[in-house]
């Protein structure tokens, strides 16, 4: 694994056991890593099984008080939570404001407190772009979001980069693509895949906003474990990473290669437009690629491992 | 005056009345606008006598329930209202936060029910952009601002600029510079200009962070206002314009004129720097005397304009 990991972390804090950071928090203990997980609400079953050798916290992370002793002997935090998703963001973006930041500032002043530990920041390079004519979005593309989302993913990135450069903080920021993979949860605004799978399986209509002409650029979430793993220790290179697939799909691709896969039938259901969704987002990976030795999952392997779990628990 | 006006306002309303919303409700008046002015707290003896022609009226706008009725008819609306001072921002940033967003969102809502009228929002291009090489900084320069007070003003002009592209907001965002002018007050972190001629006309040291070398874009506040006037109305051009001085001047400089226009001595007390001051700011301002016919007041124009003011406030 390609690092410079002076002092590599041992006791890693994984904030948000969502869909990603369960994967996150999952592929550190395989790794070996104390692993602390922090979450609002209590973990379901399935996610408490799997990070039974993991420490728990159920707690509220916007209160500071409340924050603090969890991360007292940490060397690195994995930020993965974040405020409501993208479509509800824009519904209401006070509630979405006041759940994002808070969290992230106490957990900036907290690791001030401790010299040397670091901090990975999921970002989402699928939202804080916007909008954009280029066929590959690198890092330095100007962020136009036009959701709430990714307007406070923006604000977040700026807090974290203002900790580095002023109070020397070891942290990077990794723009994450669309992130699919098992046991993402298909009843929400978020997670295409996970939506098309299983309408497909359970033999539903697909839902697709447009003609399905759409390209988005689908990470598989074993991807952004690899690369956590890889930022971890590191004290220099880039601040700012894309992480994504290095190519684009349309969403009418995805749903003929989730047919591929799993041998179904999909039936498509167009729906307008919504408004926000950009044309086409596809990431430049080139930084990633060169400073972590960052290597994707193809679409359709990725869809493989993500197939059969998705398959099993809509069967039971 | 230049613009671009299919249908100029003639109900505006200025968010906060600190100390540049208040020069610009008074312009507005001046030039005949029915003016409303909002603000948190109750205004002074000074401003209220300034302001006695605008409907004023003493809300919370972080309370939507309270702010809707005083847009209900307003054509403009322009912000001048910030969370904490930059300095105190960094100490608690997550007040700032609950400061500052959410009066802007519900504003961005409120005016999403009132198709046409528009909003000018003042943004601070002397900490957006934050440390940077450039000798002028136009408005393409990333934002990696090293204040939570820059951080905000990124996040609220990029939810500007979102319901500029979604539903068709005629807003501006004015990153203006350091804005100095009259009554603006000698003790708070912000103001360099209007501290130095208070401890010069006091005959007391003038503190300065750093040896004075440090370069800053003063713009007289008239030129605020100037600028604000001439965005009013108008429906194209750029989104985004730096307005400042168009030069720059060092502190040892600017505390030189002031010498020079009030014939006093100063006496200097240099202070360790406070870190997150940058070398340099100086913006571009091609785009605004280009776009708005935009001409800035000289620093010695606009401090013989500022100093009478200040030194009769201060022998009071």
């Amino acid at each position: 694994m390609a690092r410079s990991a002076a002092n590599p972390p041992r006791r890693v804090a994984v904030i948000g056991a969502g869909f990603i950071g369960t994967h996150v928090a999952a592929g550190l203990l395989d790794a070996g890593f104390e692993t602390t997980v922090i979450n609002r609400s209590p973990l379901g079953e399935r996610k408490a099984r799997l990070l039974d050798r993991a420490r728990v916290a159920i707690v509220d992370a916007s209160a500071r008080k409340l924050l603090a002793p969890q991360l007292a002997d940490v060397d690195h935090v994995i930020y993965c939570a974040a405020g409501l998703m993208p479509a509800e963001s824009n519904i209401d973006p006070v509630t979405d404001a006041a759940l994002s930041l808070p969290p992230l500032l106490h957990v900036l002043s907290l690791l001030q407190e401790r010299p040397g530990a670091g901090l990975t920041f999921l970002s989402s390079g699928g939202t804080v772009y916007g909008p954009s004519e280029a066929e590959f979005i690198d890092e330095d593309h100007p962020t136009e979001p036009v959701t709430a989302y990714g307007v406070m993913k923006v604000a977040a990135e700026r807090y974290v980069l203002m900790h580095r450069r002023m109070h020397g903080l070891p942290a990077t920021v990794l723009r994450c693509s669309n992130v699919y993979g098992p046991h993402q949860p298909a009843t929400r605004s978020q997670g295409a895949i996970a939506v098309f799978i299983d309408r497909i399986v359970r033999a539903q209509a697909v839902p697709i906003y447009g003609d399905g002409s759409i390209v988005r650029d689908f990470v598989y979430v074993g991807d952004i474990v690899d690369v956590i793993l890889r930022t971890l220790g590191r004290t220099d290179g880039s601040a700012t990473l894309n992480v994504g697939s290095g190519q684009g799909a349309s969403l009418a691709q995805a749903i003929a290669l989730i047919e591929r896969v799993s041998g179904l039938r999909a039936v498509i259901e167009e729906r307008p437009d919504r408004g926000f969704d950009v044309p086409r987002v596809v990431l430049d990976i080139t930084r990633a690629r060169t400073e972590l030795a960052f290597e994707p999952t193809g679409l359709e392997e990725g869809l493989r491992r993500t197939m059969p779990e998705i398959a099993v628990a809509t069967e039971l």
